[in-house]
């Protein structure tokens, strides 16, 4: 694996680094962590590459890495840096024979967004995208509860996401995250929609097997000075007539990152929690709740095969990310072998994911500056 | 205190007449329990009301108790039928000289309403409105904290109150609650949006001491041949500039009566729960979260007020409805005692409460309908 | 009724008076609020009381009642003195034909209690105590499904009554509650064994139906100046060989009144928390989870009978002494109306019960001072 | 880093490599993985280690790397074998110069686990024990908060470690993970004190930071045919005058793996349980409660420096397990760089730790026969 971006200090590019180390399938084996060459070196170094593996810029890193021998060069290349560059290189390394695996959103905007999808079918190369709370065993569970009928037709979807971490001007103080996430150079035109807002429309999908069709949206920004979206409210309807809420926040104060669904149907309804991610609660008409636990009990297989450890002893974000790695890495192997991939790994979030979640942020950015009621998704 | 309405087998009959019990400062002396009189009779002698002050309808009983000796006659009516028999016997007795407490919403239209409103003023007698709910201790704690600025202004308020009662097709059964629920010629022009979704708006602006201004409503009906709505979803927005969403359902299968709120400032949140009571849990910007309990610490006298024990000995719905009756008792004996109350307890639900909660139920209602995005208040 | 103690000030009269009229089945008639008649008449004018039925002491009070005609006359007495003040009373209305209602423990100690237990088979009237806790509906759905084997047999049972509030001498300042409690003239020989071990002792008896046959304590006192313990850990063997722990402490410093109980048996296990009482936990063997809720779901109609108001409405700990009030004044009108009451409502503690509690106590301080591990209870 | 034991199918062996593998800071050389030269031949090459650092014998492990060059070989030996083959490993490893990592219990019985603190005295080697438990952030915490004095002098502590996978005769099916358990050849003299005992004890001990001093214990087991404990109640004495209760069972049906525990002391009091780890409840007496939580505040430096990521993307067992490693590796690194680490991270349990965990399982299987209460620790 080779990284673009995620030099010292980086939030994400950490996160990721550890996800794909848990299960020492994946080598970090080269990278270009920085826009800037010196840094790149240093970080680098620390993360104790060979110098000549670390490179100044990703096209450095792609030229050169290409000119390797197969066994010895890079199999996959992981983007990790701010959504205004995540195109270029994605689009580059696929050009050039490369697996990516991406952070979201997928892309700047729109425009980017579809022709990524394009390079990707024309090269016909794996490519990932980290909704990494997909990953989670409990999640997949939910998912397949519905998916085998187990609550009946879904009618109502609540998904929100609230966060605190942005209720002041954090970004005047120079913070790196807040910076590049309130600036409409590096982010888009969304904030906190773009950021997190698109996990949650990416969890409501997945879990439910439904898709948006409509919405409307009430876009807010609450700091003094912010120039992007820190707070919306959205109203969804579902393809098959499911009604829904999404509210995304960074200025919910107090809370940490509170991602949560509820998922009611005909005959129950579930309920997962982000910060208590190895349960799931199960509602049922007129029956005791059941709350399913990671590793307890009979699970769906897809949940069973996302977990590496006994119940009770609890798996995390780091371990969710990891899964979306994981699958990735399973899959490129069988590709290089010309292997079938088990099926139950053949869970990642893909470029289409990634266009529904950038159309996801046009829409709802739209809709917020909207008179009309609904909009099409 | 008279009772209309309530005969056995009414739910929220016999809530208040335990809600009246417990302090043992108001006695139930008469009723007319059923438009049934042979029923009315049947309940009252259950009750142990004698047979002459068991009567055959309200227009008897408010008569023949007017007759009474003044030390004698009941001294308020509680009233505690479907939502089309509020507004006569509240406007008979108040045009009587009877104090009133009445179940919410307060009438079956915005004309009943405003028709009860002026009764009220025109008469200077007592009113109160069952919206039970803000008579928990922790319910009172977060509006002394909200108005005493703890949490800075207020920027984001959600209300949630699902219910999966009617998820099937109840009333088809006959049974009495989702009966007359349903039904618009009893009920008014909303289903749950007036059975609960009133519950939210007001438990919303109690808590923030903050209007609703504007609303974009999506208003379903899910259960086949279900006449009025089990469902809505709504985008608010505060006078101050805080926004909000609201949505209340019968149809959130496996939910209880899962009412709760969540009220964001700049400096920290709140979160309550009304299934967890005597809990409210206050969130800080980069500090502990702290739990509030009812009875722990110090509390705002408000709280402290509406405490009957210990804490750690729970106390549930029917101390919290009996708060409401029992600053309504307070209020009335001081006014025969031509004494101020105690302004500790100078808080119940009003007839302009009751007048908001029937316009909310009308403009979520024609929202619901319109494709434009937002409607006045 | 008629009441011995319980004047103003005092924190179990109110809860029993309050208990005894939230059903609007009892009657406060008559009392003897305090040793001193002055207070006595204070506290009788406060509630209401006609001047010629407040008491200036319980032996006056039972007297005169006698002589008052059957239908006049209060049917039973309810005792909420300190303990050491249980014995005369009860013993003296029992003996003069007056059903008795006592608060725990039974008696000062057990010379009394076995005295009072004679007294009680003699007069063949009734007599109940109220440990309160088993009031609650899902402490019965607990006992029920235990009795019918659905966690197979019992294996392992821990109860804890943690509580804070004597972490300190509050008893120097004065406080009421406190100072009788740590008084041995008062209280007799424990204090936090007594006060708040024999609930707990008497919830695991209840729930498991398995009675406890051997102890190995360790009692301590750990604020300075106090005479008796505030706090026990203690070890139980059980008559089928289940094993147990019991805790109760009154310097656990932070815990409200978190009294809670875990019972596993071979097939499962259960859990259940006074302090969100509506709900108790049933765990299994390689399956999710359940949670029972009051009002949810079938239930066994020992639990369903103990639940006034519908699921997700909570009852707390009122509505659960409420039961007690309510399944005594069943029995004692089925007893005066000379039928059979429904046996669902055949359930509240005895006055064996009571001698064991009292039982408990001596052999708990006891085992305490012993050296020798296993103390037959 | 060179691995004895953890060949394919086992649980803990997979953990270890997991936590080593996280920070991309412990690379994994060389293993003995098997008694089985075969099988640890096919664990090494599923693992990616060239087959000539796979070794048929930890024997031939550590004398074939004692003879590479230094930079060349393995720094240390990580031993996650069953408890009988802790010793040898581990005592070779030390004689020949290799810093040691080992699963606990230190050792099978006392005598060896004496003469493995000698060899790590007397050879002056790294060696850590993984009390994995220990590595999590709020444990750190609560140590800290109980050190710095925040809650006064402490008064009680419970502990609690039950389980339930071991409710039935699993061994009798052949299930790896319980046979070895519960077989005295393989795991001493105890079942459940040694396997999950022993982690109760040393976070009693790690968080209060007090000794204890006296024990007295119930020991039992439930399922017949098993040699060894299953369950086990036990009253503790601390040094400093303070009480206990600590319980560890393995057939407590329907639980995880839920290790909890609460101190208290005069001013306040703390809860921590495993199973939501990224949370600490601090009680006070009559203020609210406080809830830590991972990444949130103002928290100890020891704390903050064993967390990865932001507040709210929950980091569970692997990552504190990473901690034991990470500290080790830095531990590790230091020492053969000639610098002093920093002390935030010179936290990992001792083969000191490791002597009072065997210490505890003697006294505490001991004491289970024993018909005297208190037995020194």
């Amino acid at each position: 694996m080779g990284m673009v971006g995620g030099g010292i200090g980086a939030f994400i590019g950490a996160v990721h680094r550890m996800a794909a180390a848990l299960d020492g399938e994946i080598e970090l084996v080269c990278g270009a962590f920085s826009s800037d060459p010196e840094k790149s070196k240093v970080s680098g170094a620390r993360l104790g590459l060979p110098a000549e593996r670390v490179y100044g810029s990703f096209e450095e890193m792609i030229k050169r890495e290409k000119r390797l021998e197969p066994g010895k060069r890079m199999q996959f290349v992981s983007i990790v840096t701010p959504n205004h560059m995540h195109y270029a290189p994605a689009n580059m390394a696929l050009q050039n024979g490369f697996h990516v695996i991406c952070d979201k959103p997928l892309a700047f905007n729109m425009k980017e967004a579809l022709a990524l999808e394009k390079t990707v079918e024309k090269t016909g190369l794996l490519f990932a995208l980290t909704h990494n709370y997909t990953g989670y065993p409990m999640v997949k569970q939910a998912r397949q509860m519905i998916r085998h009928g187990e609550l009946g037709a879904v009618r109502k979807i609540v998904v929100e996401y609230p966060q605190g971490w942005l209720s002041t001007n954090l970004e005047a103080s120079g913070q790196k995250q807040a910076a590049w996430r309130t600036d409409p150079q590096r982010s888009g035109i969304a904030g906190a929609m773009g950021d997190i807002g698109t996990h949650a429309e990416n969890l409501a999908e997945y879990i439910s097997g439904l898709r948006i069709v409509e919405l409307c949206a009430d876009i807010s920004t609450f700091v003094p000075g912010r120039q992007l979206d820190d707070d919306g409210n959205v109203l969804l309807h579902f393809e098959n007539g499911a009604k829904g809420m999404l509210h995304a926040s960074q200025i919910s104060a107090g809370e940490e990152n509170n991602l949560n669904i509820r998922v009611y149907g005909e005959k129950g309804g579930l309920e997962w929690h982000q910060m208590e991610p190895n349960t799931l609660l199960v509602k049922w008409l007129d029956k005791p709740m059941q709350v399913y636990r990671t590793g307890v009990g009979p699970l769906y297989p897809e949940a069973q095969a996302h977990t590496r450890i006994p119940a009770g002893h609890p798996e995390g974000y780091l371990e969710a990310f990891a899964n979306i790695y994981r699958n990735f890495a399973v899959c490129v192997r069988a590709r290089e072998e010309g292997a079938a991939p088990d099926p139950v790994y053949l869970d990642f979030p893909s470029v289409q994911d990634g266009v529904r979640g950038m159309q996801f942020i046009e829409r709802v950015i739209q809709s917020g500056k909207s008179a009309k009621k609904w909009l099409a998704f």
